[in-house]
């Protein structure tokens, strides 16, 4: 399925809907850094992710240490960020602890 | 367990065992890079690893995009390259797949 970049627009209106992401216009794309008390947490955090990731057809690109994930979310397909990117953020979130 | 930093002649001793590693000397540690057949494939293999680093008290600094995964090793509390890094390299390299 061929998905399209979002315009400045839709972006800055999603972006209101994902408080937690920031967007990196060097990567176009959004990010999100999360802590967790040990590696285990991150790491199963980041297991339920690449399930949900796995799911949707669609991969992060994110780098870890210890107790810390950090989730870069981009198409490159599309050439920035799309609606896919929006979607998984949203499923992350729901599946993120609340600190 | 206090554990200390290789010298420069240690070091170079163990490199030639793990030939599949480079010496990052600004990261003062060692990395290597894995690609995979895709996602899932690149996944199940952190996992293991996260099973491994978890069971050695000693985790990587690890970055997957699909289907590659950059692993960089290093000790910060030795302030580099110390032992630990050295057997969680070759337990790694004993379950990636010898392409």
């Amino acid at each position: 399925m061929q998905v399209s970049r979002l315009d400045e627009a839709d972006r800055n209106a999603v972006l209101e809907q994902l408080p937690l992401w920031s967007y990196d216009a060097d990567a176009k794309g959004i990010r999100r850094t999360l802590r967790f008390a040990d590696f285990a947490e991150a790491f199963g955090f980041m297991a339920r992710v690449a399930i949900l990731a796995e799911k949707a057809d669609h991969h992060p690109e994110w780098f870890n240490v210890y107790n810390r994930v950090e989730i870069l979310l981009t198409t490159h397909d599309a050439g920035g960020l799309s609606r896919r990117d929006v979607d998984l953020a949203a499923a992350i979130d729901a599946i993120a602890p609340t600190a």
